[in-house]
């Protein structure tokens, strides 16, 4: 990412296999996702999950995630890990894991939206959907889902210091890696929780999965 | 952004004021940009950098870049700062800023290009682009950017707790907010920094800027 320079330098930072993407993809917060609107690209930051060889999203409306309907996507999921500090402005980046996938998206029908929803609620908070009361059929219906299965899918990585000019070593700079964290606190309860109900087993899942 | 339906029942959640999306620009570490690549959408992480009424983007050679010039480019960054943990699956949804930014892109020539490799510099590292060395011909040479003249701009933000249907407030079930915090750790040196090198001012104003 960052300094596409240095990415064209390494293309070992370049991973195809579906171990690294899907645990990219199973373990990121946000998926961005790019399509054509009215002819023009749209990137908009989606909640997703993943079921095997698939990808979902879920929208507003039965009629506006239809849109999609055998839309070409593309899903990029980006976890940043540290800023690169290097000794010259060229050698500067940033540590970081991103899965790139594209595919057409389908409006998902029956079951498959019940399965959908289950996955993208446990997605951030793994076993949420166990804790809670099941959909409505009003809920139901105002729900849409799309499917996005995987036709492409490519992962990068770059981790460790920065690679600077040999010249540039005995500058005196200092140079290295400012890490970036990601983290989830304790929960804060709203006003409609009683006082004496302990949070619950899912919060302390995410706050595992996402580390 | 997660529950659409959400965004849907709370339009409040748009902003169109430039100070709101020039402040996630300018306090997200990371762009996701999208286009058109060979006819399919595609959404690449990058860095980027905003002046005025421009966000400029790097590449990792003049040729590579060069293929966005006149390319319609959506890019979009977003910033996420809690899980929101609601009573229903429906409710559940995240707490985040994000801007999205319509523009085309054009190739920057002449002094622009040092102006906008200084930004993308200091963008990540405040002051880090007067730390180190001047760039080399050569690094400029190998050297793309791309700016982005905003032409449409839009920010969603969603803050506060679940928006729970009133008849699941007196199921007794825990709901709230799990907070997200992203924050910018100590800087760990590499193998070419004398051991009495302190950290740069920039790492503390990255931390300062990053909160």
């Amino acid at each position: 990412m960052l300094p596409a320079y240095a990415r064209a330098r390494q293309p070992k930072n370049a991973h195809t296999d579906r171990a690294t993407i899907d645990d990219i993809l199973d373990t990121g917060l946000v998926a961005h996702v790019g399509f054509l609107d009215a002819g023009r690209p749209m990137v908009m930051p989606m909640a997703h999950a993943r079921i095997g060889d698939a990808l979902y999203l879920h929208g507003a409306s039965k009629t506006r995630i239809a849109k999609l309907d055998g839309v070409a996507v593309c899903l990029t999921v980006t976890q940043l890990h540290g800023i690169v500090v290097a000794r010259s402005g060229f050698h500067h980046s940033v540590n970081y894991r991103s899965a790139i996938v594209h595919g057409t998206a389908r409006v998902v029908e029956g079951q498959e939206i019940d399965e959908a929803l289950i996955a993208i609620t446990d997605h951030l908070l793994p076993g949420r959907s166990a804790e809670i009361r099941p959909m409505t059929p009003q809920e139901r219906k105002a729900t849409g889902v799309v499917a996005i299965d995987i036709e492409h899918a490519s992962a990068k990585v770059r981790t460790g210091p920065p690679r600077d000019d040999p010249d540039d070593h005995a500058s005196g700079l200092w140079g290295g890696v400012l890490p970036v964290v990601t983290g989830l606190g304790r929960g804060v309860s709203d006003a409609h929780t009683p006082d004496d109900a302990p949070e619950p087993p899912s919060l302390g899942a995410a706050r595992e999965k996402f580390v």
